[in-house]
């Protein structure tokens, strides 16, 4: 079905809580550190791997790695695409939340 | 882990697409008939009386089933419980969607 409701606009890459975190935190960033995004969402490694992963296969993320002498690190940003439907998502979010009057 | 950020405040019955659709709508509403929900929210009987039984059980929505002569007729509302928790809900996905800075 794909009708008119605002619910079937609602993207679902981004509406599972800790992609929306993701998603929301590297909204407000140019780029942030994987660790650091780690600590402020609270999951572990291995569950902001996961989600990065299919945030990076929608092209809405972007992973650059560089060493900083022996240590590597995660840089990761939001493409342009990313940040377009992370708007989308929100004002999608919003026509929804305000409920029926339309 | 129940840490401090906002996704941990994030209420899953309330988060899934068509429960959030259904208590949006009822939040603008005092009651929606059953049907009138349905055609809204554009979700299959079987659909939405599934999301409806989920959001009776955690108390948020009411339902009553009136009769006009021999035709039934289900009416929805939310309880004061639910209202208080479609509030705290969008004003979590607030916190959230707005970013770190915070």
């Amino acid at each position: 079905m794909s009708g008119s409701h605002p619910r079937h606009g609602l993207d679902d890459v981004i509406h599972a809580p800790v992609r929306l975190s993701i998603m929301a935190a590297l909204s407000a960033a140019e780029k942030a550190e994987f660790r650091f995004l780690r600590d402020t969402i609270e999951v572990s490694d291995s569950l902001l791997s996961k989600h990065i992963l299919t945030l990076e296969e929608a092209g809405y993320v972007q992973v650059e790695k560089v060493f900083v002498g022996k240590r590597p690190r995660t840089w990761l940003s939001l493409t342009d695409d990313g940040r377009r439907a992370f708007l989308d998502y929100v004002s999608v979010l919003k026509r929804l939340t305000e409920g029926l009057s339309e």
